[in-house]
């Protein structure tokens, strides 16, 4: 079981020396999936050796161009890497063109499949579901149409104890899977056993939600309630917030609002103005709303499960 | 004066840890010119602290993602810095609507006036010309329509001798500047000081040729002879050389072929394939027909005056 997500690119609107456009890496079992690809996350994905080919879906909140103009760079590189899987792009309207156009100047014919979605900026709605994942969309409130995502783990089947396991009875696949499902168990002999005996809580479904890049918007709260990690953009701080709202960004504090509100478990910040050059003022300033929250670094990678940072 | 080349992406066509994709900067008296914008190229400008504004013309040599996906970013990073100055791109055909589509996905207006000029795929033209100076494109034989650039500088006018300024004679701008076009020189006394006694030979004028991407071409040579500085792609070993003539790339010794059929004063070699870990036996191969070749090497910068190399 693995659920964690690595940060590509963690700077607004134009890149520096340090820090990338937007772009993040969510591995949920081993099943990549790329959110907002700004120029140079390919690049940065060789830096941090992740498997490209491993992604199978990419999801672009909106069409700024430090979310997606690394788009068309990793689609032909899958190209020349010889890729046959399919891949399948969830984005607002416009992109598919967009990328096409640039194929077809330098006259490339995917050799695998590419398969647009577009997005709905208007409503929440469903883009990828398994027994096990699933991943949606919300409406942020950003310049254009622009939305967030959210990766959750699905509620996982209830754990068989140990003790059970030992006890010397006849039982089947299908009864584990009753049993699971939270059914009691009765043995070929009559005996009862209570599913509240023989079964544990399983751990709680993990998930994670992305808002970048929007104004305070009070409404995507009902959609992340709960996540154990949000990262929310903070382009700015409170003494720009009339800035920020002008340029339909959040502040370091209004971000934390939300996480708090929302119930995080943690918070990252990112999608930094450029004109920070030190970021720990706008740490502390989240921080005096919502303790548990972290500065987004390219390159950092954080488990879910274990709340482990790698780099 | 100054005339150098600063090397910012070496690679073909896929990225890699080490290697961006195409682009090089010419400075011509800190007037800046970009050759090729591969994705990340902005990016490398950074860490190589050029200063991105200076840029006021930008060369596309071809319609291969790995030469120009970095120009719409470029472009981007321009308009969000405040740029007013107008920046001139010169490509082929059909990249100004590439670029207008993106910027029209993300409502963007630019603020300073871009202009494009299409190149012309299949004779030499002059893209560029001051007094000083000048950029010229010609054909080469590649998969797709495909230019290679000649940055030149002109025959500089003769120099005085030092001497000569000491004499007791009444001369004026006018005088000076015929003087240094050859002409001898008469004093109001009557005395004659004939231009070979008065005057020293000029610097010789530099230049610096860039071949990418294509086949072996003996036609470039009447182009690029006698250039202090070539950069001739060699994406291949001679044991590729079918591989290479097939995708219309060229092997290491071809390169260095080129080179001395052209009497280079040095060849850099670039655009490598990147299933070359190791590029020795490259090299190797194209300085037994070419001695004084380089190897290129992101953020690798050349001075053609003094043959002075600096990271």
């Amino acid at each position: 079981m693995a659920f964690s997500i690595t940060i590509l690119g963690s700077s607004a609107a134009t890149p520096t020396s340090r820090r990338n456009p937007s772009s993040i890496l969510v591995n949920m079992d081993y099943t990549y999936f790329l959110m907002d690809c700004g120029e140079g996350t390919q690049i940065q994905m060789r830096k941090s050796k992740i498997k490209l080919q491993r992604i199978r879906h990419i999801f672009i909140s909106h069409l700024h161009g430090d979310h997606f103009f690394g788009l068309v760079g990793l689609i032909s590189t899958f190209h020349l890497l010889g890729r046959t899987e399919e891949l399948h792009v969830y984005a607002p309207r416009g992109l598919q063109d967009i990328i096409q156009l640039q194929l077809m100047a330098s006259q490339t014919q995917l050799i695998y499949p590419l398969i647009f979605h577009d997005t709905n900026p208007d409503q929440p709605e469903i883009l990828y579901e398994t027994d096990e994942h699933l991943v949606k969309s919300f409406p942020l409130d950003h310049r254009i149409e622009t939305t967030g995502f959210l990766f959750a783990e699905k509620q996982k089947p209830r754990k068989l104890k140990k003790s059970f396991l030992f006890y010397d009875v006849e039982i089947t696949v299908e009864d584990i899977l009753k049993i699971k499902a939270g059914a009691d168990f009765v043995s070929d002999t009559g005996r009862i056993f209570k599913n509240a005996d023989i079964t544990e809580d399983p751990p709680q479904p993990l998930s994670f939600a992305y808002c970048s890049d929007t104004r305070y918007f009070e409404p995507v709260i009902q959609y992340i309630n709960k996540v154990n990690l949000l990262y929310h953009e903070a382009t700015f701080m409170e003494d720009m917030k009339s800035v920020a709202q002008e340029k339909y960004h959040s502040t370091a504090l209004e971000a934390a609002t939300i996480a708090k509100k929302a119930n995080a478990g943690m918070l990252i910040l990112g999608h930094f103005s450029a004109r920070y050059k030190e970021l720990d003022q706008l740490l502390a300033e989240a921080q005096s709303i919502f303790k548990n929250t972290q500065l987004a670094t390219d390159g950092l990678t954080i488990d879910l499960g274990t709340n482990e940072k790698t780099r």
